[in-house]
């Protein structure tokens, strides 16, 4: 067998892992030489593989390629940047294949979401109808945990890790003054649609009393009387009350909160931002002194504090797609299996593409407390091993030393350029 | 002699180290039981000596004493009370000596910033005039890093440590999709005089290109079209725009420009939140994608990421104060001294109250770039050696474990209580 290219990109948002698993795919396919020849990436994603910008990875030093295990970002760029059908997106799709041939690329590793686990299947269907048949491997990152058929994704272990580090240290702060100053603290997190990371929160708080006090998921409409004698009761029981709320929180006809509260002085909506009306909500009403905190990007990063879990099976997933691909295998995702709750045990497993694909992964109704405002013991038992164990980057001059890569081009060799 | 018992009050807003300065005073202080009997803590500051709310620190184990070295936020709870002028105040100084009094305290430790210095000077010069002299030494804290005569204050390399390490992260982040997706990304930090906290910001740009690209410091004016035309700039030139603002960034006109900006659903000016602001404005001139983090107390509870100088030194002049107070001093502050900048050594120096009190210390032209929006050499020498090394505290089920303190209280000895 003749070795052939393969061709690496990652997709949609970007988590404090994704170059683990970049990197778990570049150093098993160097273990394949006869197989794999050179891993090229797309810059910034599949547009890369669009334009015929790719970058050959080959050129990376060993110690770089390891150095990806710790950094945050897209070390070769992402975007979010979606294939429709066949029908909706045949320009794009044929000038894949034409990319491909032209680089002799034979296996394709997508690291994404949903949206890219579709793409990832449609490519596969469509490189066999074409007549250029690419073996289609999906690499699951997404740091909303909405993926079907894996136990979790790489990337929330990371910020489910982050958040909950970062409101239990706040919450031991708005506990010492109190008394005389803020009594209300709600920290905003990502989540869209579903609550995972809001959930996360949850394990800061292993007693009663204990920090955060109250989730707002969005899986239950927002209540507003309900919270508000909620909030009133924990500041009366505990002094003061501390809140996570994800960014998707609906009120009940189906608008987000983000969108009803705050205007620029212009009048235009601000875009983003629910802590800031919760919190305003609960000064208004209740009278209580308040401050807020957005961690925005900072979660989805923060690879200072990840989850050794989760570098550990973000590497696992992009290894293993290489070996499915070796194997001769197409349209599968590796995904991580559980095997074992205590001890935490899991392994790699291949599932079809096509399972994946347009399905979301939702927070269990029974992994929410009776009063919607908490996370139950199945949810702690399902969530707690993806935050274990620390995997702490390199520093330097007091700051993580992450690497930056040459990034050198593969020369083109079509002549027709392709406009985004 | 026989040995007197001690007094210990956190003030003011907590860090993520004040609670290694009280270990440093505890621990110091149980060195010398010919001296110091027993170290009483004010339950919520100085609030708890008014209404004679102590805590008996001898009831806590040296195993929980020794882990308030890691523990974030303030152990035995702070508060925000300003004792003014003699005069003003004369009630609560006459009741802080009788509960002194009544409770055999010969010292006083008082663990704060300016306020809480002038508070521990004139308490010194009362004690005596009121025939109770008690020893009275200040211990630095503040995130804000704006006491004078001392390097730095314990609290701010930690929160130096965090921003810097945030911004890098979620710089790498934003370069990352900046094609596709955002690209200005706004960071939020506190610091609503002084620009240290912004300035530490800067030193995650190591390089050129490297984020943070533009800081907005509380001591730069802030000029509309001129910060337009650097983002700007550095979009076309880079292909994103990371910003670190201060929360106390001003207008022309001395307003802040959190207070300009947004307003709630019934028209009320929305408190916090300068992030969003300029984030809209680029949006609203510019025309780009932005995403916008507001770190609040994430940043000054941050333990986890603490700069093992910053706890060093919080240890440090907590252990000091104590040596102070045994040797007979009184009115004084523990001050860091720097000695030498490469490599960075530091001693420990009792400064008078009097020189510390209703100064601020505030950033330097000198360490401002030219054009205002960075940070210089000058201030890189100053602010690296504060961040460096890590001071990781123990973990349990992926998370910091930080311990809690029983906090019993002293057997209240006086008739009259006393209504803050």
């Amino acid at each position: 067998m003749v070795a052939r290219n393969a061709f690496y990109a990652q997709s949609g948002g970007v988590t404090a892992v994704i170059n683990a698993s970049a990197c778990g795919v570049i150093e098993e396919a160097r273990r394949h030489k006869s197989t794999i020849a050179r891993v090229y990436a797309g810059r910034d994603g599949i547009i890369g593989a669009l334009t015929e910008d790719l970058i050959d990875t080959s050129k990376e030093s060993a110690a770089t390629i390891a150095g990806l295990r710790y950094t945050p970002g897209g070390a070769f760029g992402s975007c979010r940047y979606k294939l429709k059908s066949f029908e909706q997106s045949e320009a794009q799709y044929r000038r894949l294949i034409d990319v491909f041939r032209a680089h002799d690329i034979g296996y394709f590793f997508y690291n994404g979401g949903n949206d890219s686990m579709d793409t990832c299947n449609k490519v596969s269907a469509i490189s066999r109808k074409l007549g250029y048949p690419v073996a289609c491997i999906g690499v699951p990152k997404t740091v909303d945990n909405d993926l079907v058929l894996t136990d979790n994704c790489p990337g929330f272990g990371s910020v489910a890790k982050y958040v909950a580090v970062s409101i239990r240290e706040a919450g031991m702060d708005v506990a010492s003054m109190a008394r005389t100053s803020t009594k209300v603290f709600v920290l905003e997190v990502m989540g869209r649609h579903a609550g995972w990371i809001t959930a996360a929160c949850g394990l800061a708080s292993e007693h009663a009393g204990q920090p955060p006090h109250i989730l707002l998921l969005p899986e239950m409409k927002f209540d507003e009387p309900k919270f508000l004698a909620r909030v009133a009761a924990t500041v009366k029981k505990w002094g003061y009350c501390t809140i996570a709320v994800s960014e998707g929180l609906r009120n009940a006809d189906g608008s987000f909160l983000s969108e009803t509260g705050l205007k620029d002085a212009f009048g235009h909506a601000q875009l983003g931002g629910v802590a800031p009306v919760v919190a305003q909500l609960v000064k208004d009403r209740l009278g209580y002194k308040y401050h807020w905190a957005v961690a925005d990007y900072l979660q989805r990063a923060a690879r200072h504090i990840a989850s050794k879990t989760d570098v550990e099976q973000a590497y696992a997933v992009g290894r293993e797609a290489v070996r499915y691909a070796v194997a001769g295998k197409t349209a599968v995702m590796a995904a991580i299996k559980r095997t074992s709750n205590r001890p935490y045990r899991w392994k790699i497993e291949p599932v079809p593409l096509s399972k994946v694909a347009n399905h979301e992964k939702m927070m269990p109704r029974r992994f929410i407390s009776a009063d919607g405002f908490h996370i139950t013991q199945a949810c702690r038992d399902y969530l707690s091993p993806l935050i274990a164990g620390n995997d702490t980057p390199p520093y330097r001059n007091g700051l993580p030393a992450y690497p930056v890569l040459k990034n050198q081009a593969v020369k083109r060799k079509l002549t027709e350029s392709f406009t985004i």
